[in-house]
């Protein structure tokens, strides 16, 4: 019904996580007005972005180059490695400004069920780091969830006997919650986790 | 924090209406995934959009001709001119399928408050193709608001003379609504525009 070039527009726009027909329509309107620079930048970044974009090959972050501006940047802490599940947690942790180790992102969790084993995540190469990088510790950021925990799990028994301290970011009631609201099993972790007031 | 061709297409995402941060994000991100073929007619459409698609000389649809694919086709009633707001509406029309004949599109409603006059929106046109062809109905099918009440008023006035019917579209209770839900004005209009059901 649509003229062809704004259907395939639309088709292109509904192929997208979270876009259904009528955003999709809205979104490819939206087209006909932007400006000719926006839409200039926006089809040389899609044409680009397999090409330009890669994963670093120490912490396998996305990068333009061959390792990442973090892992590249000296004046962050080189001893402290955050294991992640994906790329966005890396930018989720940058957001908040105070953390300036390194990182390392699995790209998925162990989980038995999906058939989805520790050598199908970028485990092996997070060991490698512990064995050739001056590594104190790794701090396990993934969710709590039975994946989570298993592949918590599975890295702190990995690395046992190296001379690195493993921890986990705390788990519990989230800031600014309403208590009605939380689920069982968050309180019972926060219980769980219960921290002493008294010193 | 991402590389700037992921960044590039963040902000080219947010751009578009109803996105915010983590949509574009997740939009973003989405792309580094997706098929080549999908980027490819993407990105071309992108180039491609203002440079093909144009408006109907007639009617103000869009077309990638000089006329729109409805207005040449020949087997639609060619005596009737349905009247909407904006492009999108035709659309919308055309879904529903039972309408066969032709549109006019305002691009917009009369609104003294807003500084929107007669003359800037396309009911010149309108007037134009009621002299010229052979028209018998004029069907206003704009919202019910009083920007649409105006226009439609205006509209109706300007054709008194012509030899031609001016219809506009029942407003009234939608399909499907739930009574408890539907607004005062909504229930007035639909009391007052009741339809006897003896004959």
């Amino acid at each position: 019904m649509y003229p062809e070039t704004i259907n395939n527009l639309i088709e292109c726009y509904k192929k997208h996580p979270g876009i259904g027909e009528k955003s999709a329509e809205r979104m490819a309107l939206y087209c006909l007005e932007a400006d000719d620079e926006m839409l200039q930048m926006f089809a040389e970044s899609l044409l680009n972005i397999k090409k330009k974009v890669k994963r670093c090959k120490k912490c396998n972050n996305l990068t333009e180059n061959d390792v990442c501006s973090i892992c590249n940047d000296e004046s962050r802490d080189s001893s402290v490695i955050c294991v992640v599940e994906d790329i966005k947690n890396v930018f989720q942790f940058e957001k908040i400004g105070s953390y300036h180790g390194l990182y390392h992102v699995l790209d998925g969790l162990i989980s038995p069920l999906d058939n989805i084993n520790p050598e199908d995540i970028n485990i092996g190469s997070l060991l490698e780091r512990i064995d050739n990088e001056n590594i104190k510790e790794v701090i396990i950021a993934v969710k709590p969830s039975i994946e989570g925990e298993t592949t918590a799990l599975y890295i702190s028994k990995a690395l046992e006997d190296k001379n690195v301290i493993v921890s986990k970011i705390a788990h519990g009631v989230p800031m600014g919650a309403d208590m009605d609201y939380v689920d069982a099993l968050t309180l019972e972790l926060a219980l769980e986790e219960r921290k002493n007031m008294n010193n």
